[in-house]
């Protein structure tokens, strides 16, 4: 292990190098005139794989409809590093597809092309979001490789390339597999997150689910002038108004009777975690870029975040949406909400509720409109120990490759390739992020820093040998 | 006059035949590929008018400015026929732009194509919204001349090529020849509105104004990630449907206070001209193409839509408003809603009331996100009197040409340029529809019953007759 971390530090530059061959291939999986570069991103990790001795085969998904035109999806990547019955196996999962990127949207370099600055910030699209984690593995292969070791455990990838898309025909992929391809896997290691701050590594444990609602509210046949009929009719946008207010108050709570019913009492062992964690009020505010956090203490504010349910409106569908004046009395409008759910709510128990609440409120109103409210779709929330001998095995290597015990975290939003792969599976996950919190994923001047890539490389492959070692 | 009304009967024909060549003329002046069309019907005008042997002159009104593009405006024509001054002045103003149309829309002809139906129903865009007005002026005056009489008034015509486009330079023109080319008018009529059902005529004399507003609430700095966000941070949309969802009841009730006490309190002659109107709730249900009407009895429909207040909102700019789901925290939200306004409501107080409320409401929600509320723009409501000289002789004219007495309406929307003719001249406007209100106006399949063309022609020489007759 000390050989294998010693290389690492050595060969950093090769390892830069590979991800900026990566990062040239804009494999954008959003955008159809990109999807050429998709399927050359995947050719490139099959060559890499291959190169390094694994056993690679790819998987066809078919095709997508994209607005009435019918698309090639990326396969998926599947390579076997080792074969040994008296190992364990793991996989690891990764996305090798990345977010749009245009030096029009504010980057300051070339979102194609790697860069590092005097930071030592390794800048660029899929950077972090998740070409550097990927070859992460594929360098620690790369290093067991060329010295000659074998590595501690059976090791097999999955990786998508549709992840930034709505990761369309990896489930069908997963549960078919289960019991085939993904037969003998012992555990599961995503590296596809981020630190919660900047600056000490971290676990996470647990994510938030969503359950997503249209509310819907139809009145006049046609949009009419606001001048003509004003004041003679029930209008779509009062009546929606007037029940999407009740929903929840600006403090963030909500209002749905029996929503709190379902959440799992906070623990003292679980408040005394709160305690130690990294994070600082600043911090937040540097995210949301505006001093409007609901709470100034970090324990209910992360509380918030991981552990309790929120409620976002995020807009109407049907209504006047552009700059500028307009008076129409829109026909038939569509609210959209959506709830963060946690442990232990259930969504269909959520969605009874929810639906229920609205069709109470709307009935109280006596307006002549008709409603129709339901519940478009649900991801569970997840959550696993950070006992587990998976996450045991995950600090231990924290502690090696950086001195110190990791953050153990959760995070408010979904990873559904997480809940996939444990359902499917029944085996532990393992969120064990590479990047820091203020990579940019999604925005412009996305970066991984340079320690991040190299250490995180170290981290991945010191946890190989640690989950080794334990009884899963 | 009887020479008149008989040679109107008997030339119908012609008469169709010139509204054919106006309909061809695709004179549509908010898309910038048929501005040539909207000065090519200009020069229809022009030539029809000076066969005629009206003096006629056009002014330019300069450029208009087009998402960055110049183009250059219609012009206003403006034509006298006769100048004696022991006569009155009449003017008189119609447009000859149209609204879009095209058969993909659900048109069931070319829109650009004059059809006459099994109904004897002119079908075409513009045949009522205006070019059929219009040219009726036009038939009046080619009726006089090929008859060899005199008219008796002098008739002034003012017409745009703007209007429905917001009558971009209008206002300026009426005010700089308010003492110059308007100088001599008596008295002003407008026959671009519409009957408030489909058989009885009416004379229109008052109409809503409007006050717009724009609630923008600010809070992050850029849009959220629900996830991750949701929870922590005051969101704008919670706080625009609490702020918004107080402005107006199910009802149509306005809930800002200060507002009713504004509104002029109805008087017992006013309350029984509502008795009269030929209306019923089943016309109202038919235009709004649903049975969501908040009032049963038509009296209390009919004043809630002429004589007083209503508060529509609008939509909501700066959030998600697509088909679909997206997780998204809005960084910056801007509801938009109006109050239809009628006498004696101030707009400035209006703005005023609502402004303070709305920043009255926020401050007690205790959100830290900002708020920004004020009135974009405001149109004064216009009320003129059924028993005035000029709506005396409107009166006349349609017992003459009908038969019965026309009902006295006034309408929920506001046709500005009646409040700019009547500041600038300081003289009575009277509203004088042509067409039914079923005509479709800015809707697909527009039309003009043949019978409203005739004698609607028939309507505007005896208007002239009877107004030469009364004391101004």
């Amino acid at each position: 292990m000390e050989k294998f971390l010693d290389y690492v530090e050595k060969h950093q530059n090769d390892f830069v190098e590979r991800l900026r061959k990566a990062v040239a291939i804009p494999s954008v999986s959003g955008d159809p005139s990109h999807r050429p570069d998709v399927f050359r991103m995947a050719d490139f990790l099959v060559q890499e794989l291959k190169n390094l001795g694994a056993d690679v085969e790819t998987r066809d998904l078919g095709k997508q409809d994209w607005h009435g035109t019918s698309l090639d999806l990326p396969p998926i990547v599947l390579a076997t590093v080792g074969n040994d019955p008296s190992k364990k196996t793991i996989l690891v999962y990764g996305h090798y597809d990345v977010q749009p990127a245009l030096l029009e949207d504010g980057w300051n370099t070339n979102p194609f092309e790697l860069v590092e600055d005097e930071k030592n910030r390794l800048i660029g699209r899929g950077s972090t979001d998740d070409k550097g984690p990927v070859l992460g593995w594929i360098n620690v292969v790369e290093a067991h490789k060329n010295l000659g070791l074998e590595l501690p455990v059976n090791l097999k990838f999955c990786l998508e390339g549709m992840e930034e898309s709505g990761s369309e025909g990896l489930d069908e992929l997963i549960y078919k597999e289960a019991d085939k391809y993904f037969k003998d896997v012992d555990a599961v290691c995503i590296s596809d997150n981020y630190w919660l701050g900047t600056t000490k590594p971290c676990l996470t444990y647990g994510l938030r689910g969503v359950s997503y609602f249209h509310v819907k509210i139809k009145g006049p046949g046609a949009d009419l002038h606001s001048g003509v009929f004003g004041g003679t009719v029930h209008e779509p946008m009062t009546d929606l108004f007037a029940i999407m207010s009740k929903l929840v108050d600006v403090h963030g709570k909500i209002l749905i009777p029996g929503i709190y019913d379902q959440v799992r009492p906070l623990t003292d062992e679980e408040q005394a975690i709160y305690k130690d964690i990294s994070f600082k009020i600043e911090e937040l505010q540097s995210a949301v870029g505006n001093k409007t956090n609901i709470h100034e203490d970090i324990p209910k504010t992360l509380q918030s975040r991981w552990r309790n349910p929120s409620l976002s409106i995020h807009g109407v569908e049907g209504a006047f949406y552009n700059p500028g004046d307009k008076t129409v009395i829109p026909a038939c409008v569509t609210g959209k909400f959506s709830i963060r759910t946690v442990p232990d709510m259930e969504p269909k128990k959520i969605s009874q509720l929810v639906c229920k609440y609205i069709e109470d409120e709307f009935a109280k109103l006596g307006s002549k409109n008709t409603l129709n409210v339901h519940c478009t779709h649900d991801g569970n929330h997840w959550l696993s120990s950070p006992n587990h001998p998976n996450y045991v095995a995950a600090a231990k290597a924290v502690e090696t490759v950086y001195n110190v015990k990791p953050d153990l975290t959760r995070e408010g939003g979904s990873i559904p390739v997480t809940l996939s792969f444990q359902s499917a599976l029944n085996k532990n996950v393992l969120l064990l992020p590479m990047g820091r919190g203020d990579d940019g994923a999604h925005s412009i001047n996305e970066k991984l820093d340079r320690s991040n890539y190299v250490k995180g490389t170290q981290l991945l492959g010191t946890y190989l040998y640690e989950v080794s070692k334990v009884e899963l």
